[in-house]
């Protein structure tokens, strides 16, 4: 497996194009394929993703484009809000000379506001006819989709038989474990049929954007489209091992961009939670380290204020043995244990130039080995800011 | 039932008082009774709630005072953890020529640390000696017990009857719906034994701490306590649905108080949700308003971001009809409709001089009305804010 340029483009087959006018953004991919989703957990779901979800329904999970407005979430819109998501996709198809029901359609930004149908229409065509293979293309499309995002999200590798996967994500806010409003579209090459996209997908999912923390907050219209337009050769079962590592490594490291890029975020935080009765066990552990608006604030601080993540620890419903866990803080170069099997190392107390470089880092990991079995999660977060707040107090005006 | 003075000290055979000195904070409450107290979930429990547990147990429920430092949680600090929680017991067991199992301990305060046991030995003389029933013994104690709160947080009532209710509480921080570094010392002169009191208690509790959050970290050392001095009469059921509801009272304003000093916190939200088809559902959807960090933020912000409201109710794992909830905000003076039944009314859109009353308010009620049943339930939380981060990004430095 090796990183390769051009996101989503990298793939044969893939075009895409966006442009961004302050608040709002319009984005096209074209990539035809096998296509399937992964959606919000939140019971207000947002009217893009019950059209996408109809679409993939009875176009027998294939799609030609997906298109994909910013600054406007269309969610809790009602009647309007159908019309106007299945608009979206009637627009789109009309250009493509394809059946609406081949397009996704997904929406980030405020809640409760119908969408500017105008302003959609009256620029559709400077997206359309931009649509691109190269560099710019993916690029374009992914900062078209960015709301509070400072950095676009992009990756693509190619796995050792060729193949290819490529992916684009948005998201910095309301994000939590069970997908925020954090959209991600990804592509490969690969000739995968639909139910094994979906069990692929689901097992990446959980490992990444599923384990992916800002704000514990879960939004309306979270969406992972995966669309394989099969342009190589058919994936056989040790490729699929193969295929299987390549997505999730896709997925993992665009939710690693996603809580990097958190509102307000200065650092990521790794939790890495080995030693668990259970997968489940290590996954509450972790998910509640990075959830910890005290954890998060402290590694803002620099403060090695480990008893917090102990506590954490202690409320996530992991099963836990106040004599056996262990805790270090690590970054790239180092690690420091600050718990060992129960017992308190008091490292924190002394002037310790070692655990204060840990702490300035920028990528902090906080190690926690449960030691009563031998189950392991990563859950991926970020710190709490002064700029969260920021941010987040003045977002709709 | 009318509010009185003197909040613990105003229950007849209450003395308290405390100091603070720095970071440090020792008080004692002298109340003998019958005694029951509400313990933190979290699995990593301090050795004062295990040492207090025990104590209730081997005494029947019989409690002749609590002791209580602040500074210092003694908390995840192994054998030595609870040596100094029974040492701090046997201190004043000693002074008052009573067993130790009959005195309650409760610490708050950094996690992880050996407590400083000179300084408690050294300066319990000063506190014990000036125990008092006077309106100072009650607020000296309160005062002791803070960390990061920035008001003291008392209360007393007096029934129909004459039986009278009294509290203090702390926390600021690490506050959850399943009680957080919180603690609450609630005396009453009714006549009431223990399984009477822990029913009671649990009901009360449910309704107010048990709603209240800041953060929605679970602390290490949460704990209620109320004893029963029983020099009133014994308490029938007629006067105990009396009781409760004075109970319920004091300990939803004990919790209110909490909420509002809420660290960084400049408003108090409440959420009162209607409408629910059960009470856990009603339940959820409270607590996740009060939880969300975008809801808390945009209410600093006095956004009337409505939105994040409903993506909380959303996500809350309540069962929910789109075109069934309503949605208002209100102060103690007026109410304005944001969503009814399903429809968005679109009022934050202009230039509301109502809603912006509103917002500026000091105490804000978000009002969902869910439409699809008949139960309800209120929760307590206050803004996320800049000095929310600040307090918390350098807290044990």
């Amino acid at each position: 497996m090796k990183l390769i340029n051009k996101g989503i483009c990298a793939v044969t087959g893939v075009k895409a194009y966006g442009i961004k006018e302050g608040k709002y953004g319009l984005a096209i991919i074209e990539g035809s394929g096998n296509a399937v989703g992964v959606f919000t957990k939140n019971k207000f779901i947002a009217a893009p993703l019950i059209v996408t979800q109809k679409h993939l329904e009875s176009s027998n999970n294939k799609l030609n484009a997906i298109i994909i407005n910013s600054g406007n979430a269309n969610a809790f819109t009602g009647e309007q809000g159908f019309k106007d998501a299945e608009n979206m996709a009637i627009l789109l198809a009309d250009k493509l000379k394809v059946k609406k029901e081949s397009i996704g359609v997904a929406s980030t930004g405020v809640i409760g506001r119908t969408l500017n149908m105008d302003w959609i229409k009256n620029n559709i065509d400077r997206v359309f006819n931009n649509l691109t293979n190269s560099s710019n293309g993916c690029e374009s499309a992914a900062r078209a989709i960015m709301t509070t995002d400072t950095k676009l999200k992009k990756i693509a590798i190619e796995l050792e038989n060729g193949v290819r996967i490529g992916g684009i994500a948005k998201g910095a806010g309301m994000i939590e474990p069970n997908m925020a409003t954090m959209l991600a579209f990804i592509y490969t090459d690969a000739n995968l049929q639909p139910n094994q996209l979906k069990k692929l997908l689901i097992s990446a999912v959980d490992k990444s954007f599923n384990m992916t923390v800002v704000d514990g907050d879960t939004s309306t219209n979270d969406m992972v489209l995966l669309t394989a337009t099969c342009k190589k050769g058919k994936v056989d079962s040790v490729a699929s091992a193969e295929f299987q590592n390549g997505l999730d490594y896709v997925c993992i490291e665009l939710a690693k961009m996603i809580a990097s890029d958190g509102e307000g975020a200065t650092k990521l935080i790794e939790a890495k939670v080995i030693g668990a009765l259970s997968e489940d066990d290590a996954k509450k552990a972790a998910k509640a380290i990075v959830c910890s608006p005290l954890v998060k604030t402290a590694i803002f601080g620099e403060d090695p204020n480990w008893g917090r993540v102990i506590a954490a620890v202690g409320y996530s419903d992991a099963k836990v043995d106040e004599n056996k866990i262990s805790l270090s803080f690590s970054n790239k170069n180092t690690e420091i244990a600050l718990v060992q099997n129960g017992k308190v190392l008091n490292v924190e107390k002394e002037s310790n130039a070692l655990l204060k470089e840990i702490m300035a880092s920028k990528e902090i990991d906080i190690i926690v080995d449960i030691g009563i079995g031998s189950s392991s999660a990563n859950a991926y977060g970020c710190d709490l800011t002064y700029d969260y707040v920021k941010i987040n107090a003045k977002y709709t005006t």
